[in-house]
């Protein structure tokens, strides 16, 4: 993966910090909108790290498939990407 | 733009003629939900469209400029689209 | 329809002007992802209208059906729109 | 938390194991597109969870307060969520 390691681990530890937050707030009973707020807002990071993510592999291996002549592959993986997001 | 343009055109007369719908229901006063999901109805076929158009981008622009070695712009571009796309 | 009618008139008329554009520039062959963020912005103007029409039928409807003692089948509809919006 | 605590904390575990699975494919440099499903997967059994949530919320927190004739915060509350998940 060639995004930042440091910055997509940080962001996937603190998604996971939030589950678990959550986790313990269902176990608590807590108020069902305070639950559905901490779900959307981990939801939010995951969706920051992807971004991050696609970023890094437009700029690098999609760049570099297409410098070494060899980009049918990634061509191909990117129409189902955005055909996906764009849904 | 290289999707099938006879499809794109039918679906935008589609949506055109949903929009004269919803201002018709406005005009009537028509029930609040009854709108809404007009309007949501509308967005998914602009969705769809957009589907296709982006499909046909992949398929033929960005191929087309990655053979012809000039795929500088067409990467930028993606890296542009996916970025808004995974918002 | 609860909401400022003149205001959600107006934006509908914005986003049949914008079809009418796409319509023009599918016509006229133009590049694919001009095309694209057209259809992406006609998309948030209908969002932008949604929204608007959501607020005044939470505002008014649901809150005068629950004084009138009748709110069953608005929290039914609500239930159902959430669980649509939350997709 | 009204939602079926036993599905809700499935589902929480599904998402946290899969991060783990994410962190883990971040250390040994998998490939980008490969994180990057996997994270959109993630997004998809959070948004699951929230939905599971929110059905829950309105078929019993928002009806007993309405039932019990105290619905004005329940009802603000809900208004706010609608605008953010028409977002």
């Amino acid at each position: 993966m060639k995004a930042d390691h440091d910055q997509v681990t940080r962001l996937l530890k603190t998604a996971r910090g939030q589950i678990d937050g959550i986790l313990k707030m269902v176990e608590e009973d807590r108020y069902c909108l305070d639950v559905s707020n901490q779900l959307m807002a981990t939801q939010s990071i995951l969706k920051k790290a992807n971004r991050m993510v696609l970023k890094a592999h437009m700029n690098s291996c999609v760049r570099q498939a297409v410098i070494c002549g060899n980009p049918e592959e990634k061509l191909n993986e990117l129409a189902v990407l955005i055909d996906k997001l764009a849904d």
